[in-house]
């Protein structure tokens, strides 16, 4: 048995919650904020058996993995002209940092 | 030293928190949701010394496991004639999943 | 690796995010409440490499540590003439409770 403790953006929660149910396993996500990834993030606590560890971080790693985005600047501050036409801007999203976590005993009541 | 993270559902969780206390063991609770139990829960986060693991599962498993409710339905959306008795329903109710892991030091500042 | 949970106050907790990140130590945290420490806490997840704990666990014991504060009475209950006089009143504050968490692995996205 491991425990997964997974910090991943908010924006990729909703997605990684359906890929776990749809493999079968069973996660707590615990309110989280700062720090690992930019603002908004969950912590997703995931517990395994040994041997399903590499199928929980790929679940992870395709639907959470850092990507760059083009999008287009919705509005302009800029006053000069040129700056009002809307064009794409690059931007990081997603990300996840994991530790996997020995644990002692497991139980359910 | 060992670390107990107990998920259990929020309805469970005052009492737990009072049989805690009166034992003398300190937890501290982190907020979550979904997953290993139905909407809900309250992750207790509680660190023991070794030889009272046995007995704060005891406590956990006393106080969250289980069970199941007959409730009566309080409303009927079903238009047939009989469904407007109210007839007992069963429920399941609590249970709790935990995890023990082991500490490497433990630190009080 | 490590893992450090560190449970303390949520008035010490803007002071630790930005010691943290001075040091460059990425951390996330925990809504959490209750327990370890008196009301209004806050769980910080820290991962770390084995041979920046001890800086980790200074620079919580540093910004953390449980200390004493004189405060002045702010109102008075009592209807006896000498208690109108506002006088100091010693309070504890802050306190850390701090888990060393052994890694199996890590891993980023
Ligand atoms: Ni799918
Ligand atoms: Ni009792
Ligand atoms: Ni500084």
């Amino acid at each position: 048995m491991k425990l997964i403790m997974a910090v991943i953006q908010d924006k990729d929660s909703a997605l990684l919650s359906d890929e776990l149910v749809e493999a079968n396993i069973r996660a707590t996500k615990l309110s989280s904020s700062g720090g690992f990834l930019r603002s908004g993030n969950t912590t997703f606590m995931i517990g395994v058996e040994d041997d399903r560890v590499e199928e929980v971080l790929n679940i992870i790693k395709v639907n959470c993995e850092s990507r760059e985005q083009y999008t287009t600047s919705p509005v302009s501050l800029d006053v000069s002209l040129d700056s009002s036409i809307p064009y794409p801007m690059q931007v990081h999203v997603g990300g996840a940092t994991v530790f996997v976590l020995p644990v002692e005993s497991f139980h359910r009541f």
